[in-house]
């Protein structure tokens, strides 16, 4: 039911074209998978996400798990039928919220005890309650439940919290029943390439379908996270799919998949979205700006997604007037440009072109007045 | 190019089935026009509208006049382009909004002059500019520009409005040029029936193509809007539109089709929307209410607009969350709703059976626990 092809690495550089098939359907890889993190995309309904060529969602258990809670979906038919979409989720563990979100947040070799960021109320998650979170929510794919720290960090501290996330993750792999449900391992280790190398080759004797590499996009300089990709992604198997955790801008998604990652998650394009920054070949727009008042271009030429004809002086009067149909429009425009570029890049690597496209990109975005 | 046709009336009630044909497309009568104020109807992209089954949309002139301003939107290719619906649009003339929303408003023979309600600039629409912004935005109906007061008032004050509002009606008739746009007159007269049938008699010597109810539901009861309604619509053309603005509950309408109005516009579908209030034959949902949990049952069964299906647990989970979505479903729901209502009153009333529809929408919304 659930398999991993790798059809092609360009001739020149590390980029990977493949597909993931699940019992919900084919993704073809790389792709960008739009955050749902409570049961829904934000601002969007699921025929908008499915009209920007989506093909996975993930949605967040540290959400879901606070509100409205897992009991809640299951009862409603799971996480799927829940919010109306029926192509694959990937769930994440909520081992990224509780570092990030979550308050007096307390970690031992159990698990984790904090506070909600909704109501103050204490909750733990251990490696089991995530799996069995994750299992009520009926997602394609779970995430095992990792330890996220700050970077930088000691070396010590961050071989202390990779440790534990692999002894984690044998916790997550041993608790998992779902046969419906894969789960992928997730790399720790920090900036510290040994550790990540280390923690690559531990995990593989868990032998998970899948793996993440987690713990980056946390402040660190975007080359200190690119050198950090490219270091592990070799140590990761071949024949499994790569998913960088959490990244990032579209420099980024493309800087990953010069490295060989497959899969990847972001709020970007729909938190810009809904903040009047709109995503371009040519760098960002500010959807605010006076210069758009009597602009009758589109944000971008050449889109598919629907209303992607919509003039940029519309999209701002919507933004002046504080109408939600301007965020809506625009998170849609971007996560349909994400997967616009992630099309353009399996297009690219299938012609062993990939660093021609990817020095196109970073050409226009570094290039583009990033107006207005 | 603009035609209306009279295609039935009930046997035992003064319900109308009619046809409006225009450039942009057959409207089928009774029906009901969302309201797209600042060039959106609120929380829908016009892909969601056409879903619900809405065949023309209303824009607001006094919004658009404000912000971005009649030269925007004509440099942008009129209404229609600017918000991307090519459906018909109807334009109100902006004389229910210098009563209801502008400040410090003075009105006297040559027109009305107000301060702004979004930055308090001072303002002033006579009829001419109100036809004028009208045409430059292109609409397929305008509007004349009329007098609305505060009801009640003193019957002097009333005709004075009143005729005015007549003398007004003249000059936007005489100032309006443009070919593909067509002008209705608005009735006024407030509660008084004499003074209705005599503004229905001088509007009727102007010839316009269509001619609206204006002046209502405005604070006065129900039962008051309904005598007014009964008393008038004898004495308007049979071969021309009738449209009741800014009118209203799902009950208003059916009250209003029964006395022989063709159409309506009104916000409350989509403000309801948003503050989690749903329409169904059973009255209206609270959708915040806990009682909706952990329902699987859609919101109204036998609904056809997008997203239909998802549970009332669902939407209460939004909600709670404050998530865009819920409003916009419900919104969408709701304008869904009140479509399915006038579709289905076009079928009862080429049945002949309007009034066994009426009774049974009516003993519905009046027995349903409306809940929760």
């Amino acid at each position: 039911m659930f398999r991993y092809e790798l059809l092609h690495v360009d001739q020149n550089c590390g980029a990977r074209l493949g597909r993931l098939h699940t019992p919900r359907g084919v993704i073809e890889l790389p792709t960008f998978m739009p955050v749902g993190t409570c049961g829904t995309v934000k601002g969007m309904t699921t025929d908008m996400v499915e009209a920007t060529g989506s093909q996975i969602l993930l949605g967040n258990t540290y959400h879901l798990h606070l509100r409205p809670g897992e009991s809640v979906v299951k009862e409603l038919g799971g996480l799927h039928k829940f919010m109306g979409w029926d192509k694959p989720i990937l769930t994440d563990s909520g081992g990224f919220q509780v570092f990030s979100l979550a308050q007096r947040t307390v970690v031992d070799e159990q698990g984790a005890t904090f506070r909600s960021h909704i109501d103050g109320s204490k909750i733990t998650i251990t490696p089991e309650i995530s799996v069995q979170i994750q299992q009520d929510l009926g997602s394609d794919i779970a995430m095992v439940f990792d330890h996220v720290i700050e970077l930088p960090s000691s070396r010590e501290k961050v071989k202390d919290a990779m440790d534990r996330s692999i002894r984690w993750a044998e916790r997550c792999r041993d608790a998992h029943t779902l046969e419906s449900q894969v789960q992928f391992g997730i790399l720790q280790g920090g900036l510290d390439e040994s550790l990540r190398i280390e923690c690559a080759k531990e995990l593989r004797q868990l032998d998970f379908p899948g793996y993440a590499i987690g713990g980056l996009s946390v402040g660190e300089p975007p080359p200190e996270m690119y050198r950090i990709i490219e270091a592990t992604t070799p140590h990761m198997p071949e024949d499994r799919p790569r998913y960088l955790m959490g990244v990032g801008r579209p420099e980024d998604l493309l800087q990953a998949v010069l490295r060989g990652v497959d899969m990847f998650d972001c709020v970007m394009p729909t938190r810009n979205g809904r903040n009047a920054m709109a995503f371009t070949d040519d760098g960002f727009l500010k959807m605010k700006n006076a210069i758009h008042e009597r602009d009758p271009r589109p944000i971008q030429a050449g889109m598919h997604t629907p209303h992607a004809e919509l003039s940029r002086g519309y999209i701002r009067h919507l933004f002046m007037a504080k109408e939600m149909l301007a965020g809506m429009l625009v998170s849609m425009h971007n996560i349909g440009y994400y997967q616009r570029l992630m099309t353009q890049a399996r297009e690219a690597i299938a012609a062993d072109r990939f660093l021609d496209f990817f020095e196109e990109r970073m050409a226009g975005w570094a290039g583009g007045k990033s107006s207005d």
